[in-house]
């Protein structure tokens, strides 16, 4: 019986990339061998590498302005230091919005003077800080545009002059915003993207070269532009997958038509937990997020039951992270409405059995 | 038709670790659910993880004697800098022994006083150096035990007092050596261990912690110690893979019985070359490596004849690396014998048609 994977990441992929990720493996383009045994500098995988890179910047409307994108290792944490690392030299800037962009202020700091512009620590992280004001003599301002543990989002993005950079590891390719803001994009693929153990980096290549320390090859952006992310053996697997991913979204009408089925399955879910008194949400209603719905009981006298209504549909992974507690919808893109409807049903369902 | 792997790597798995690998991207451990789909911190995630790190420790005979095994991202190259980061304060030496020793030591100059204590440039690398002297003050000793590219290896591992580090990428797991020797052993897993996209890490805990500078987080091996490899999401697929590798390779002897087939296969092939005068060997006798044989045509007019013979006989990987010429074939741990004894015989068939 079909699982409704609302696991927050590594979370659900459609099923057609997960069925030719694993024909992949077992036999790649009619070659008789694995995926995971051919060279990546064969024929086969530099044109996955390629296509990859090209699908990505094609998507986000990215290509012909100076934007090159990259399939590194590490996850978005290694992009916490790498970011730092190839960037800040007098000043950077961090907005607050929870456990990842904590994180990455910290990392930060091994390398330079890095001060927080705002924070929504106050209130747990559960909105989005507007209102502060932006130094304009940043090296860059760092965001994380959805906050996965929070279930928070930026519906606008920061007006600033200094270069933005992003983490958007649990919302990127899934709606539609005018990504040349941006100077530099990671994402860890393993919400949207693909399988973990690859990291999509987008960056306008005129920001880089500026700081005056030397740059480890592995954490020099620059040295993975030059060599087309093949600097050493890339993740292949994951990069494979991440292709099939992007592919699938392209073949499905790209980030407008995902966006439209992201927002009826974000709204059908936001007003059952607005509208079943038995519920109620986290985060603050204008901030949101499209991807992952945090919410909790509101007599926790019925979460034994609650629980049991899940495991009877074949709900998995709506499980609360443990520092907001209750419970976590990730919608990704993969996941049906049907899924949702499902989940719907059951919190609709405990009403009845009360 | 059934090809013949001889692929420098990424490289040939065992054929039931590919097909186990693809039945965990449909549906792990029966859970209806891909392997890539569902949380690291899963229970069926954790045992993988858990499971690969005891085998590895298992297997090299180092458990119960402070080490630790890590699974990583970023490949060896990234191991180059890690290594330095953590460990080098003062002074470190390295042996120079090919393309990947020389970029060890080009990284490890970013963090401080790294010196090349012996080299065999002078020979483009055919041969390991011997009768040097070593500094007694050194952070650490840095080797290559096989070098992929020239097909050479330390059949004798240095004796210092120094921390002994080592990068183990194309012969881990292939031979029986005393691995407690050393103080860190890295190994991206592309070649006898699984998919590229994890780096086993082997770390005697007592050497770390002795260095003065702050250590990014990501970079860091004791925080990936405390967290059990575990500090951001991991590359699920590559260690699943490894760990199924890992296991087939215990089910099937462990490392002696598959040194015993190595050194088989090694003879075969390195006999052919010195005994057939169509073909020369590129590395110094005494340290010609048991993982990958370097060789060449005396002739270079048979070079059309010799490559059609390859292709004719399913033959794949085979061509040199550009810095050597030539032909490698690489015969990892998971080559069957006969597939050597089909190189040998399209080597004699040569004799037959020119």
């Amino acid at each position: 019986m079909k699982k409704h994977n609302f696991s927050a990441g590594p979370s659900i992929l459609p099923k057609d990339v997960i069925q030719k990720s694993a024909e992949g493996i077992l036999n790649i383009n009619g070659s008789n061998l694995s995926l995971i045994e051919i060279s990546h500098r064969s024929k086969d995988f530099v044109e996955i590498m390629n296509s990859a890179t090209s699908l990505a910047l094609e998507l986000l409307n990215l290509e012909n302005k100076g934007y090159k994108a990259l399939f590194l290792q590490g996850g978005a944490s290694m992009q916490f230091l790498m970011t730092a690392y190839n960037l800040l030299e007098n000043k950077a800037g961090y907005i607050n919005t929870g456990a990842w962009s904590t994180k990455a202020l910290k990392e930060a700091k091994n390398f330079g003077n890095a001060i927080e512009i705002a924070s929504s620590k106050d209130a747990n992280f559960n909105y989005i800080p507007k209102n502060y004001s932006i130094d304009e003599d940043l090296d860059y301002l760092h965001i994380t545009t959805n906050n996965t543990i929070f279930g928070t989002q930026y519906h606008e993005i920061p007006e600033t002059k200094n270069n933005l950079i992003c983490d958007m590891s649990s919302d990127i390719f899934s709606r539609n915003i005018d990504f040349s803001k941006f100077a530099l994009i990671y994402a860890g693929a393993q919400k949207n993207m693909g399988p973990a153990g690859t990291t999509l980096v987008i960056v306008k290549e005129d920001i880089l070269g500026k700081v005056s320390r030397n740059i480890p090859s592995m954490l020099d952006y620059k040295i993975h532009i030059d060599k087309e992310s093949m600097f050493n053996t890339p993740p292949v697997f994951a990069v494979y997958t991440s292709m099939l991913t992007l592919e699938w979204l392209k073949e499905n009408g790209g980030i407008k038509s995902i966006e439209t089925k992201n927002i009826e399955k974000a709204n059908l879910l936001y007003n059952t937990i607005d509208s079943n008194e038995l519920f109620t949400g986290f985060a603050e209603k204008e901030d949101r997020s499209l991807m992952n719905v945090t919410f909790n009981l509101t007599n926790q006298e019925h979460k034994q039951h609650f629980d049991k209504l899940c495991i009877d549909a074949n709900i998995s992974g709506v499980n609360g992270h443990r520092s907001v507690g209750g419970y976590r919808a990730s919608i990704y893109n993969a996941l049906d409405l049907n899924s949702v409807k499902v989940l719907i049903n059951v919190m609709n369902e405990l009403k009845t059995i009360i």
